[in-house]
């Protein structure tokens, strides 16, 4: 058998599964083996950031990798974006780029460019498998380190001889090594913040967010006082009525000053110590305060569900109930339709067992507030910054869960970077209803615009903020990629297409226009 | 006054006047200097493939750099496909990409990556400021570097508080060193071999493709009985009625070995020796025949009108008159569309002093063809084999060339990477007629599927390869960014739209939908 097909029947064994692609000739043995191997399913993408984005959504659910089929450096650089966010997540990928045959790179064809130098700043691991014999055992090595710890990004790239020449052998991943227990010292560090008598926060993110590291935290936040806090964006978030709220630091820099104002004691469970999401002139960046005592029971790899069991053993906090978030939705709002407005309207619409999409950006920063007594539900945050990975994400998560519904919380100016991915909704049918918030420009610029220091912008800086001449007109784009869609102005019109979306089979797309 | 418009002054200064942008809050301080400073002119992309793809177009068009602004490491990520393609082209450009304030990278905060790792494999040169005081230096050099031989891609990294602090100085940017000459062996080599009465080819890219530069080498045509041949994907070609013609290497393996295989010597001015776009399994990759001498008279860089000036007055074919193309369009096509009357209808439009961007893959294999007797016009092709070019490209080279009409032939899998440029071309009223090859299918992928010996592939595979499941509808995709269009399914559609949209100001998009 060939290089490409031991790569596959390695991948299916290893329980890998799924693979998102958008392939061009040199990855035309792993499709032509797609065929002659059961059990992969695939799912192409028109642009390759729909291709990673999918695979990091699909990751956060699955609690395994998916791979990406992707055309040398610039396919693999037309993911990266998305790659960044699925680093930033802590996301297990296998990514499978192919590469120009091992004796044709010499010659600088046109597609000719360094593959490993657009795979290095956003993977873990990359490995250029060398004989067709060695792909099966390369791929293998990428699954086990995806897996590895919270999750990595591994790339293996197959330079098309090695597709295609006989001699593959195909194989199975190894497990990866368990994930690491945090040392009794820093438990005991963290154990005795938390009994001090002074104010303490949990300061969580990565697994630690599931909804049993929750529970436990919940049990120390009742035994100590302590308060629990989790990064302002997060790979996963387990939330919803009969779960442990969770606050989140605020994006805006006053803000998250404020609320962590007069901590004594901030422990990083994951997380990394907060810092503002871009620095400001005269603004602090790290948003602890003076003299604040930053201790770390846990890096993103390690075993948080164990750290934390341990830590309310020492705080004699195992036998506490923990406070629930009690169920409360909002009503949906009425009128024309602002911030505050959208916030009620997903607030009185979050499906039970529903997946939440979060990349809205300007227009959700009421959402955390209103739907925090909706029914359970999983809620993805942009990790990286890098806009364009909420419609993407919905397809991977989608893919990963199929019988749960799928809420993709979208701005307009996001949604634009990765709209290809509605098309990839349309044909693999996904319970997916998109929400586009419609405010006609980057609304979070205008805001930046002012932190930044830049007063009184004239037309030209505006010109670079907005999006409108020409308005977009985003049922026209949806309809165009097969996606239903329909228009809201008001909150009646966005609850009833809300039901009508999260009710109905297949993707809908509701353009939700706001005054911001 | 602070760094950013130190730089934007620079850039003015220097005669780098038009900057793509998508900025984000690193970049901000640029975009407010904008309204202070005057003579840049803005052009927003709604994602940065359409940025960078519009930097190459223009800077091909203009034959000199246009600016880009990017948002950090995924920024500049979404645009390096079309970095490489520029790169491939030749093209110059000068990307200024945001980056976190200096004491802030360190807190690795969720837009934090290692920007110059994204930046090198598709860059000549990098550099990260480190004071305000030395970025419009910096900006300098960058100028410089790109307008350096044929044209550089520079990339300069600006960290926030470089942007923002005072101590910019602005200044203007040194002349590029001249192209160099050519040494005189190398030309009397290439004498040599065109007088000694063999089989010989001269093998141009780059300048060498101007109207000028093809007057030269069609004099030592004439003289000499020389064959003109030119790499398959040129930055610029210019071609038509009245100038002197020249055929294009084809791109299947075998069609190129056909063209070259009675060749003796094979002289290159600027391009790299003839390979194979990919290699395949039994095929060669190296396109010229066993004991073909390959001689080099010029590399990218040097000065080809310069060079074949020299040549040929050393082969007396100064005097000569060269065989200049004749006037001739085909009749435009009538019935169902196929690709034959695709190329009627495009050889019977293309206008006067056209600008025609081509990425059509497979649908355009008779333009070069059904093309060559147009009236005089320039065709840009997609260099680096990374497609979703073509949108952008036309953007660029309809702000480098208001007054000429710009015919954009794309694919629609091709179109769908970077469709988001057909809102730029509303924003700014380019007059530019996108036309979209229908077939709903990465067609050239069903061939390479062939081509790597994979035979009759199965349902997962051909899923891969094709875009039907929903069909894509261009005509609303377009609609929804603000661009007029309409649909052609016979030769007679095809050609009233071409028409419409040619003699219309502002952009128009025609789908062609056609059988392949």
């Amino acid at each position: 058998m060939n290089g490409a097909e031991s790569l596959v029947r390695t991948l299916v064994a290893s329980d890998v599964d799924v693979c998102f692609t958008n392939p061009g000739t040199s990855e035309m043995h792993f499709v032509a083996a797609l065929d002659r191997v059961d059990g992969m399913r695939c799912v192409l993408g028109l642009f390759e950031g729909v291709v990673t984005g999918a695979a990091d959504g699909y990751a956060r659910m699955a609690d395994k990798p998916a791979a990406t089929l992707l055309h040398l450096g610039p396919g693999l650089g037309n993911g990266i974006a998305n790659l960044h966010n699925a680093k930033k997540a802590y996301s297990p990928m296998v990514n499978i780029v192919g590469e120009h045959a091992t004796y044709h790179i010499e010659h600088d064809a046109p597609l000719t460019s360094d593959i490993e130098g657009v795979a290095r700043p956003m993977s873990d691991w990359i490995k250029t498998s060398t004989s067709a014999a060695d792909v099966a055992r390369d791929g293998a090595e990428a699954i086990t380190i995806a897996r590895t710890g919270q999750g990595k990004i591994a790339t293996l790239i197959l330079p098309g001889d090695t597709a295609w020449n006989e001699g593959g052998e195909p194989t199975v991943a190894a497990p990866p090594p368990a994930r690491e227990k945090v040392s009794e010292e820093s438990l005991r560090a963290a154990a005795d913040a938390l009994t001090g008598g002074k104010q303490t926060v949990l300061f969580l993110t990565a697994s630690a967010l599931r909804e049993d590291a929750l529970h436990l935290a919940g049990r120390i936040a009742e035994k100590t006082g302590c308060r629990l806090l989790c990064q302002t964006s997060n790979g996963r978030l387990q939330r919803g009525a009969g779960r442990v709220s969770i606050s989140k630091l605020p994006y805006p820099v006053d803000m998250a000053l404020g609320a962590l104002k007069d901590v004594d004691n901030l422990i990083l469970v994951g997380a990394k110590p907060p810092v503002a999401f871009f620095a400001y002139p005269n603004k602090p960046n790290v948003l602890t305060p003076e003299g604040c005592n930053v201790l770390r029971v846990s890096w993103p790899d390690d075993d948080h569900l164990d750290a934390l069991a341990r830590l309310a053993d020492l705080v004699n906090a195992t036998g506490s109930t923990p406070l629930l978030q009690a169920a409360h939705r909002p009503e949906p709002a009425k009128g024309v339709l602002d911030v505050d407005k959208l916030a009620a309207c997903i607030g009185a619409n979050i499906p039970e067992n529903g997946i939440v999409v979060n990349e809205a950006v300007t227009a959700g920063r009421g959402f955390h507030a209103a739907t925090l007594g909706c029914p359970p539900h999983d809620w993805l945050d942009l990790t990286g910054g890098a806009i364009g990975d909420g419609i993407p994400m919905s397809v991977g998560a989608a893919i990963a869960c199929p019988d749960r519904p799928v809420l993709c919380l979208e701005g307009d100016g996001s949604g634009m970077y990765t709209l290809q991915g509605l098309w990839t909704m349309a044909r693999e049918n996904l319970n997916v209803t998109v929400v586009i918030f419609a405010n006609r420009s980057y609304a979070i610029l205008r805001h930046e615009l002012t932190n930044v220091g830049a007063e009184n912008p004239g037309r030209k800086a505006i010109d670079m903020l907005t999006l409108d001449r020409p308005t977009l007109d985003w049922v026209d784009m949806a309809r165009g990629m097969g996606v239903d869609a329909a228009k809201a102005t008001t909150g009646e019109e966005l609850d009833a297409l809300l039901k009508r979306g999260l009710s109905t089979p297949g993707p809908f797309l509701i353009e939700a226009i706001y005054t911001p």
